[in-house]
């Protein structure tokens, strides 16, 4: 008689293509924290990263509405219309142009068509607002930026928002609080993907200093 | 008679106009974590930030010679040539690319003809290589990242290279250790020009636990 470890399928292999969903105003560190941890794993490994927005255009972290005195500009690698059908994980950033339904509309609607196709959906601080307006998170435990969180909490009625967490998982819905908890939340996605191993070289070789504990939150 | 404040000179405003200097295989977070603190204080200040380059093309965290598979495009604002004469702080990224001279030689040819005219120099990571290269480091203590530390200590004979730091100040250069420690690097020059409530303010918005300690380095 075989037994369960061989009745069972392998576990999938872990994600190598990644997508990150750009509009203006988006919060540089949302993306670049978890980014540049994709840019350090992909020394090891091929990755590939998909730089998403509407149009082929540069996009910056300024908005038009945003009250930023300076903004920088990041350049898209695809639109959302012709990103790869294959992406596998999908990064959503927060940032002040979540407040403006005309920037994020995109957004939304590429979430809304993607996500059943998606492995995993990831997003830090009010880019969880914006997956919410796409409905994915109905249903589901989400965080999200705490200092926004009375507006936040105006969203997404069918979510369950958790206020006191670093971030939280629901099913392959990965949700981070304000900012810089991307970067923890990523180290620990890394971790479930990847291993622990991979992980804790990654962080050491960005000298990070990780919090591991979704529920240690000193900003709740 | 005066008393002894009447009799000082007011200090110095702190700084408004800062600049980025990019390169082929620049480190994303070198720039995007510090910069991100930026861009969150200038929602209630006016500031300038002049992204520079050797052209107006855009900058990508992946050069030719890195083992990287992926990376990202920024677009500057300004040449080296036409970079604005008044800048007060520059900072100076680490990254793969600072091992290849042909990538960095104009920040070092930047950087020795305008640490003259600054009033603060900044490095992440291996820039603090970068600006040894331009002699401005000779006779300083300055740190730098941790798993390249032999690299990093070949170059910069007349440096102190401090390496159990998670940031050094001397006179007016400050060199942040490996890539996250530039956020508490940052952290701490905003504290010191803007005051303690101004930095604790923009840590809390951006859920940053800081480390405000510049010995503790865990990674030494």
């Amino acid at each position: 008689m075989a037994s369960l470890s061989q009745q069972l399928p392998p576990p999938p292999p872990p994600p190598t293509r990644y997508a990150v969903a750009l509009f203006p105003g988006f919060q540089a560190l949302d993306v670049f924290g978890p980014v540049d941890i994709l840019n350090m794993l992909s020394k090891s490994r091929s990755l590939e990263l998909s730089v998403l927005s509407t149009t082929p255009e540069p996009v910056c972290t300024k908005s038009g509405t945003s009250s930023h005195s300076i903004g920088q500009q990041v350049v898209p690698t695809h639109t959302f219309r012709d990103c790869p059908d294959d992406i596998e994980v999908l990064l959503v950033p927060g940032g002040t142009g979540t407040r403006d339904q005309r920037s994020v509309q995109a957004v939304v609607d590429f979430v809304r068509e993607r996500y059943p196709k998606l492995r995993y959906l990831l997003t830090v601080c009010t880019g969880s607002v914006v997956v919410s307006m796409a409905g994915v998170l109905d249903g589901r435990r989400a965080t999200s930026n705490k200092r926004a969180w009375d507006w936040v909490t105006s969203h997404g009625p069918a979510v369950q928002w958790v206020r006191h967490a670093r971030w939280v998982t629901d099913g392959n819905i990965w949700t981070a609080s304000g900012i810089s908890a991307g970067i923890d939340m990523m180290y620990a996605f890394i971790e479930n993907q990847y291993g622990e191993a991979v992980a804790t070289d990654l962080a050491q070789a960005a000298e990070y200093v990780r919090n591991t504990d979704p529920n240690d939150d000193p900003f709740a």
